[in-house]
């Protein structure tokens, strides 16, 4: 168990790299008090067609750095990072580990009308299967389609997010889905929130949007509450947002994930 | 100076992941009696977004591993690390290096007749500046139209070769090189020559294309014929094919790059 007296410690949070910033983005409109270390590992990305001791490997390096910063809690904001390393880091470390599968299979159940529960993420995600499992651990008799969108990532990052191209990819990865009436779709990437009105837009108003990174932040909210570690009094000192290579993609791209410009990157090696 | 009696070592061939493979296909075509080793350096893709020192330092690991495997000449099938490495290399080993971007730069500037050259690649290799430096060698008056084509790989790696939405995206990113009347268009990237018919069709039947596959295979055999080192005889050993990470992705697209199934992909580890 951790002390109390780490309530005004800050918040790990990692990514494999610029996508977790939309964790980060709720994290500080959720939590407007509390202190976040991003860890986007920039150097090693992507982590989705690497192989799960890969990955295991980089979160424990990424882990073992943020708790050298005395973070009092990490938000795991990578699917494919929560997929394969989220046990393992809960063993080994003894703060709060909070990944993205989990609230967002949570938060779908939660909506859904029994209808199928869609899911789309990354290729490595999907193939993980890392939804449908904690899905069926909260309803055992969901019926699931899930479906992997490899093209999103590279469109948001490419800042694509409304172009006709975009709208003709949607419809080849979602009609399918729609087709199937799914109730609810969890957006199983950190990068997809930005494509979410174009999304709501093929799916239709009937179709309910989870959005994981929303239902991240509130988890890390509830979680901090429950162990007594949410920060006490107003911030006082700025975020931190680290690379393992290459900051510029940040400096770039911070404000279309963040919401507001990342003006100093500083950059970590490890391993 | 190499010593002849290497002519029957293999060929070492390396790329940050699967895009080299096409070049591994114009040496089997050009050179069918050459054994190849090909590493695919898949547990550290992409190297585009990442530091020169970084790409150097991979690049550096690859050569010594080949070196290791008795090659008598590599090429660098990655145009990220030829930008970054490739003097590196020729300074550290004493086999032949060929890259994959002065052979490209120099086609290029035998085809052209005197209109803008245009260069199209990632947003790596376009930010290096490398095909522009190549080309400004050879004829320093030459008109540069320089364009990063970010999701051409990830189209490719896609599959999605000849859909409605890859033609939006390629006249997005190339009618305005064919708007700046280029005669000459240098596919600066190991994935595009897949795009190849969908290119030509955007650019017209007047613009000459230079796939750097093909050039750098013809530079393979002029410079092993040049220091002797072209194989005697016909091929007796197979191919072997290498990855750092999830060989997967070879098996999966090896057809689509090499025209040709790979059935068998060893994993090493390397840094």
């Amino acid at each position: 168990m951790v002390a109390a007296s780490n309530a005004n410690a800050p918040i790990g949070v990692f990514d494999s790299g610029i996508g977790g910033l939309t964790v980060v983005r709720e994290l500080m409109r959720q939590l407007p008090d509390e202190r976040i270390i991003y860890f986007g590992d920039t150097a090693r990305v992507p982590y989705g067609p690497k192989s799960p001791d890969t990955v295991r490997r980089y979160a424990r390096e990424i882990a073992t750095w943020l708790q050298h910063q005395g973070v009092k809690a990490i938000v795991v904001a990578c699917n494919t990072a929560t997929a394969h390393a989220l046990d393992t880091l809960e063993e080994e470390f003894s703060f709060p580990i909070i990944g993205v599968v989990e609230p967002g299979a949570r938060a779908a159940v939660r909506a859904s009308h029994g209808g199928p529960i869609g899911v789309i993420g990354t290729a490595g995600t999907i193939g993980s299967g890392a939804y449908e499992r904690a899905i069926r651990a909260l309803a055992p008799q969901a019926r699931i389609a899930a479906r992997a969108c490899p093209l999103f990532v590279p469109l948001v990052e490419e800042g694509w997010l409304d172009r006709h191209a975009t709208r003709l990819i949607a419809d080849d990865y979602l009609v399918p889905l729609r087709q199937e009436h799914v109730d609810t779709l969890v957006l199983g990437c950190t990068h997809y929130p930005l494509l979410k009105p174009l999304i709501a837009d093929v799916m239709g108003r009937d179709v309910q949007l989870i959005d994981s990174a929303h239902e991240t932040a509130a988890e890390t909210a509830r979680v901090l509450d429950a162990v007594g570690l949410r920060a006490q009094g107003s911030l006082t000192c700025p975020h931190r947002f680290v690379a393992s290579d290459a900051p510029e993609q940040f400096l770039r791209m911070g404000q279309r994930f963040l919401g507001t410009a990342i003006d100093r990157v500083e950059t970590v090696t490890l391993g």
